[in-house]
């Protein structure tokens, strides 16, 4: 794979488009013989495909269930295994948070401490408006320190992120979550030397709120795992020399788009906006991320039917997006998401290129079984974005 | 892609031989709904398919557009990420020139120079016999040195290759060229302390060179790019045990084949030619690699009624071919040329190897549709040679 390593040199700036529509989840198992996508009827994606190049696509390798920041970085062509996403770092791309270079973040759980033992690790799941309340009471009554500022965000029920911003932080840090119940509170070990500082900020940290919390019946400690920085990842204008955008609703991908460089917007609800805003934003950047959350949402719950639809909406807004006469688009997922498992999955990802330039395969419907049968066989995802690429005219040629 | 490393390990000298075929540029778009290879009538190359077995290469990876250098290293099973031939070999190849260790190479253009500004880097597109007479006078004019021999070889119109030769020098020198027009004249740089010594011969020749030039109306400076030595590879027989020899018409494939250590020999125009000397050459060597330009031509010149008759004619010596009994004949190109894009192109080759021991797929026919369904898949091309002398019988076990 030695891909990012081309990227910089071979790529040339023009104006040619690129639209890149993730159906996040999009592939599946059959349910009483047939993929959600099987049964849909998508007669703009078969139209398109019968004119395109297909393929199946491995997000990390064969067997791999990716979690969505591997499988979106591979998609962008970074090498997942390279490019790591802490947890810390995801949770707070999820909840919309900014993160700078200096923030050490990490995810947090409200717990319950009864007789110095951790008896909840999740304090019953409080509701999220008891949640919210509690973050804005640390955040009030947090000592303020010069150095170090420490801010909450909730989450849902018992989750929050913990963002430390200040100089010299590091991420070395074990979990302070004694991962069990009945067990003892937990402190943060510091990993290397460098994060000792470190350590000692995030501890006091937790006896601090441990101190201001001990009036709450249930939430009244908290654990906190996943310690991450922003990773140092080049952006996608600096790989690809492309002016990209994101077009997405939830805030985990925006911030994902955002930590590689591209442009982020927030459309209204519902796909009709989503893909309005593929129009309005057209004639202003060279790469466009759409991403369509409910393919994922409807397979995480086992719903079918949803899936179904969910897929079947999307076909109706594919003339749409031909009318605006994208040099290449393409069209996948970044992992599967059977509504057997209601999870994602190692399964591989149906992918459809069509350009004026791509060879036509054999496939005429847009299903996992046709498209396994398409010229590009079955191939790494970091391979999607040099296809796209060739296909938009945007990558010289290697060597002479 | 660990293949170079085993080669030498699980290699083993037999008689037995391979015939490598390849059809330069081969690999095609479709035009009115086929593609030359799909046009044309190919009775004997059909028989061989549907004995043996078939598959799409990616010369280097998918989206890659590789030059002639890469696509043919691919092909003789050296990773073509890692060995590269400088612009200035592959030129200079081009024009059958001998390299050898000790010798500088680079692509030159005689240039127009007008108030100490170059304003036409390529002196018109002077007739190459005036590029011809303007190499003679320079080489019979240069001050002869004792340490470094500097010749130039006219290449076609305004392009020549100059040839460095002599101790200690280096390839690690930037371009003596302004790449536009308006600029004056550029110098090169040496991008390493140990290139400084040559920098100061290539800059002093610069300026020699225009003093002589100084009468010319057009071609009155010359400009130098691509510096390049010859790259350390290990030779073919190193690798696999094999006496290979190289059939081929064009400069380029046979300086390229003998910096692998093939012999390389020099058959009369046309196929007929070139498929004699195969038959003439059978019983010394066991690696023939057969190297058909025409269908790249025909690409390059989105001629497809030409492509599709190179291919035909290609088709009428299959059976001279079989009648040499090859353990192994494979058919493939280096790279695609489709006629639609008069370019080389990141499209996937057919490939076709026919083998007492191949195992028959299901692909009836030879075009690039047909192959993608074939066993062998869509694979990188460097894996032809392991397969090559897997089914000849050259490799041996590997582990217990």
């Amino acid at each position: 794979m030695e891909w990012e390593k081309f990227a910089k040199e071979l790529t040339v700036e023009t104006n040619s488009k690129i639209l890149l529509l993730v159906l996040d989840g999009l592939g599946d198992l059959p349910v009483q013989g047939k993929t959600a996508l099987e049964a849909a009827r998508t007669p703009h994606l078969d139209a398109l495909v019968s004119k395109g190049v297909c393929g199946l696509t491995d997000p990390v390798f064969m067997g791999i269930t990716p979690g969505s920041g591997p499988a979106h970085l591979a998609l962008f062509g970074y090498n997942p295994c390279k490019h790591l996403l802490g947890r810390g770092v995801l949770e707070a791309l999820g909840v919309g948070l900014d993160i700078e270079k200096k923030d050490l973040v990490a995810r947090g759980n409200f717990a319950t401490l009864k007789n110095d033992l951790i008896i909840d690790r999740r304090a019953g799941r409080i509701p999220t408006s008891e949640n919210e309340n509690l973050c804005r009471k640390l955040n009030n009554s947090l000592k303020r320190q010069e150095e170090i500022k420490i801010v909450l965000y909730p989450g849902k029920e018992h989750r929050f992120v913990a963002k430390f911003s200040g100089e010299g932080l590091s991420d070395s840090l074990s979990d302070a979550d004694p991962q069990k119940e009945g067990k003892p509170r937990s402190y943060t070990q510091p990993l290397s030397q460098e994060a000792a500082e470190t350590a000692k900020i995030v501890n006091d940290f937790l006896d601090e709120a441990t101190d201001i919390l001990s009036d709450s019946p249930q939430a009244n400690t908290i654990l906190l795992r996943g310690f991450s920085k922003l990773p140092s990842i080049p952006t996608i204008s600096e790989l690809y020399k492309l002016k990209p955008i994101a077009i997405a609703h939830y805030p985990m991908y925006k911030g994902l788009a955002k930590l590689i460089g591209m442009k982020i917007i927030h459309p209204e609800k519902g796909l009709k906006a989503l893909f309005k805003a593929v129009e309005k934003n057209y004639s202003d950047y060279n790469f466009f991320y759409i991403h369509v959350k409910k393919t994922d949402t409807a397979g995480e719950d086992g719903n079918f039917e949803a899936k179904k639809e969910a897929i079947e909406e999307v076909d109706s807004f594919m003339p749409g997006l031909l009318a605006l006469q994208p040099e290449v688009l393409a069209v996948t997922s970044d992992h599967s998401t059977p509504c057997l498992l209601k999870s994602h999955s190692w399964h591989p990802n149906p992918f459809l290129l069509y350009s004026q330039a791509s060879q036509p395969d054999k496939v005429m419907v847009f299903s996992e079984k046709e498209c396994s049968q398409g010229y590009l066989g079955r191939f790494q995802a970091v391979y999607a974005m040099p296809l796209m690429l060739a296909h938009a005219g945007k990558l010289k040629k290697y060597g002479a």
